[in-house]
């Protein structure tokens, strides 16, 4: 298997984290020109909104992908354009190093101009999300994080933010949670479909405890961003306890997992597994388009932060449906 | 009724921006004092979490009114805290000039440090909200406006956000609309309890055009960010399209409505009427614990601004259900 040094990873994180303040510019400037209404042109928006945000998006692809092949020509790359574009479905990551980059996470966002949208740069090595870099510019919000050398939000403050002590898990988790988590683009109104078995899960968890025939999990709050890449950013950050999601890719996530797991966060399968209460807890395949994650713990008097979160999960498993994405080869 | 000049008016703004300046400051040293673990306390955020939210609450109504009460004698003040402790349980705005605040929105999210947490400041003038500011200071997002001067974002970028020329409704909302709702506190799990009909609302929207029995709206995403003044921040805005909610109270909405009133949204009651295709579309009641707001919208061919948001609150009318909130007084 590949490997690099650590001065070689401190590298790339510096070089990442210069692309990632690059492209989130590019975004901001995307959005000003909408502002602005165009050089000029006072029809822009109303002809061309979806046009605007197609290119931006494009062109920051383009940009990352080109900077990086010519500092490491020998990387591979993964981008959303090019996957969408490409002929095959097949899951493309394997152990060489590789860059998987969402340009525009929260595209939808970015059309209306709500601020949750992000430029999202993973870097994958032997598979593992090692490097993550996530720009939200018109928040003015840069996440980032290095395996070996900590979370951080604006490159000062490090993650989780609550950290003098961390928080343990709420003893009744999710009680006292606030749990993210997203509708989607699947709509179908299908008895059985991903939307009502989302929708199942998110009132189990909403509803009074004793509610839903013993599921109802109360938690403290039901936010949706529009943004897996931001989910699982505020995930890291701690704002976050609970993030449940199926259906996005790994460009979506690569980044917010390596900066995720560097704050101390979990992330396993959304899918409960058969028998949710003794499952081993596994870390997620990045592919596997089904992601559940729990923000960094601490310690408690009677468990670990670990222990804290594992018992999360099943809480979570025990009151969510499996939902229905495939991924070829992942 | 009592009638304040245009200069007053501008006076009372200016001193209300100020007040919102400060109030924000206070918020994010509460915040800051948790991020840095207390004053050399380590066991601050296990012990103490929540009544330093508590107390940073009270502290910046405190601080609110006591500002108030020295520059305006005269005039009311009504806040959460203050209402809270009162014995009365009645509507308290009538036509004197009267201040409503927030001393902090979205307490939830300021208790977990995510970031949709803001103090807001209205100021009323014959029952009718005249100037509103909001700040969401870790967001560094001041919103504004008074009656006649337009709204804001931090004072320079006017709103809507996109205004040249700023879009009509989409023809088919609010297919292509973002829809901001909340899941509440009222979690009982009852089948005709306010959870169990805002998601059955919330289904409506969201699903395919044609599903839902015919109500399947489609809108192009959902969103719940758990602060009613964040969620009307954002449709004076323009980011959100559509905001239906209910249970929430005049302070939580006083400088949201102002704002989004100011800017060219509309803003009127969630819960339909007996003849939602014909029924006439009033102003809501600041009171009413019901609202729907749909943001400014600019002409299109075949009809005004207003005629496109008035089919949107039709629109939204035909696919949600009454919510259950009395209002003693309203």
């Amino acid at each position: 298997m590949p490997s690099l040094s650590q001065a070689d990873l401190d590298d790339i994180y510096a070089f990442a984290v210069e692309l990632g303040k690059e492209a989130g510019d590019t975004l901001l400037k995307g959005a000003q020109i909408r502002i602005d209404g165009g050089a000029g042109d006072q029809q822009i928006e109303k002809d061309n909104a979806v046009d605007i945000v197609t290119k931006t998006d494009e062109d920051v692809e383009h940009f990352i992908k080109s900077k990086i092949s010519a500092k490491y020509p020998s990387h591979k790359f993964l981008g959303e354009e090019t996957y969408s574009k490409g002929s095959s479905r097949d899951y493309l990551i394997g152990n060489d190093p590789t860059w998987c980059v969402d340009p525009l996470d929260g595209t939808v966002n970015y059309t209306h101009l709500f601020p949750m949208f992000c430029v999202s740069i993973g870097f994958i090595l032997n598979g593992k999300a090692t490097i993550g870099v996530i720009n939200a510019p018109f928040l003015k919000q840069l996440f980032s994080a290095c395996a070996g050398r900590g979370a951080w939000l604006n490159e000062t403050q490090q993650l989780p933010i609550l950290r003098n002590p961390i928080p343990p898990m709420p003893p009744n988790a999710p009680s006292k949670c606030i749990f993210s988590c997203e509708w989607g683009k699947d709509r179908r109104d299908m008895p059985d479909g991903n939307m009502h078995r989302k929708v199942d899960s998110f009132m189990n968890m909403a509803a009074e405890i004793g509610g839903r025939e013993g599921k109802g999990g109360m938690v403290h709050g039901v936010r949706s961003l529009g943004s897996a890449t931001m989910d699982l950013a505020y995930t890291a950050m701690g704002a976050f306890d609970i993030w449940w999601e199926g259906g996005c890719w790994e460009w979506d996530v690569a980044a917010g997992i390596s900066i995720l797991q560097e704050a101390g966060g979990l992330v396993t399968t959304a899918n409960p597994p058969p028998d949710p209460a003794h499952a081993p807890i596994e870390d997620v395949r990045l592919g596997s388009r089904l992601y559940l994650a729990i923000r960094p713990a601490g310690d408690a008097p009677n468990e670990s932060g670990r222990q804290g979160q594992e018992r999360t999960v099943r809480e979570v498993w025990r009151r969510v449906r499996n939902l229905d994405y495939s991924r070829p080869g992942a």
